[in-house]
């Protein structure tokens, strides 16, 4: 099984996405608040603004289809403000991790089901999820931590390894169950999320 | 003596209204992700991303005149923290007035002392700053809020006053004092930020 062959319902679907950019968003530019190096901040600005802006085209869709944004982002929201609560807190540098880890690894989901959404918002909704997250500052700012203070790392993996379940189990709630998808036959399309994260952390000299 | 006639340090003005807007961004955007509402907080969200587009803007600004923006946003740094840390805390309501208040009485200074920078500099800079601010969703959720419970109106109006004492504090270290702009002198500059804030605290129905 593929990403190709899950069919989200796209009402679903679509709320889903939206609100997970808006939480992007949040987290994002609460963590620009929170860091207070110039050199940084700025950046996450940046990067919150482009998660934004793809909440708002994906809200734009919602609204093409007569649907209310507020109301189909109500469904999704406790389950993502849980995964937030609980990959939240520690150090500065454990939350920048939360949201590289946790943010990278629903993207890579939610692009990925765009693709068996129909043709027409499939394509619209793969150009919006596929524009550049610019994300590159937290993984600029982690290494930069890490080289300063090494010691660091060890704590970064293990922290890695809870975001990666925290984010893993909302990711089986957002796959759809119907069209014969159980647990062993979407295998593969978690396989799939899970070498991108792996990378991520490499990126980081992390152990994934 | 007007606007016109105070001529800020071009760097020095540049580093406050580049800093002034990452603030605006940071508190707008905490203010999003802390009102959990659905019928709000996108628009709030909307907001803080025009608030960093003037940031940029005003970065972009810095680096033309081949200066660093981390560097020129360093000496304003510290004074704006201030004054968010004594205008933050409280209820929601309160958080949401103070940014309203502080934000619009300081956009109100920068656009204000714009018009004194050397001719095509103030013409730019007018030109971002000029651009709407998209805060009126502040007004909104504040006049819902009051609409529901009327009796908070009162602690409003008092928590407006220390506001607005803390801003015109920290705007009195914004003017520049060469120029012959002594305190007596400048005073029609404060009357008339001082009359567009009681326009703000009126639109709410709350006493200035």
């Amino acid at each position: 099984m593929e990403f190709t062959d899950l069919h989200p319902d796209t009402s679903t679907y679509l709320g889903q996405a939206a609100y997970l950019q808006l939480s992007v968003f949040e987290m994002l530019s609460t963590l620009s608040a929170a860091m207070d190096d110039l050199s940084f901040s700025p950046g996450v600005a940046e990067a919150a603004a482009i998660a934004l802006r793809k909440h708002t085209s994906l809200t734009d869709e919602i609204r093409r289809r007569e649907e209310d944004p507020a109301t189909s982002m109500a469904q999704p929201k406790e389950s993502v403000r849980r995964l937030r609560e609980e990959t939240d807190g520690g150090s500065l540098e454990q939350r920048v991790l939360s949201v590289y880890v946790t943010a990278g690894l629903l993207d890579d989901l939610f692009l990925g089901l765009a693709s068996s959404l129909p043709s027409d918002i499939s394509k619209r909704v793969t150009a919006i999820l596929a524009e550049d997250n610019r994300r590159d500052v937290l993984r600029q700012y982690l290494q930069s931590r890490i080289q300063l203070a090494p010691e660091i790392s060890s704590m970064l993996a293990l922290w890695g390894r809870r975001l990666v379940g925290d984010t893993l189990l909302l990711a089986h709630t957002i796959v759809p169950n119907e069209n014969g998808a159980t647990e062993e036959r979407v295998e593969p399309v978690f396989t799939e999320l899970i070498a991108a994260h792996t990378r991520r952390m490499d990126s980081l000299g992390l152990t994934a």
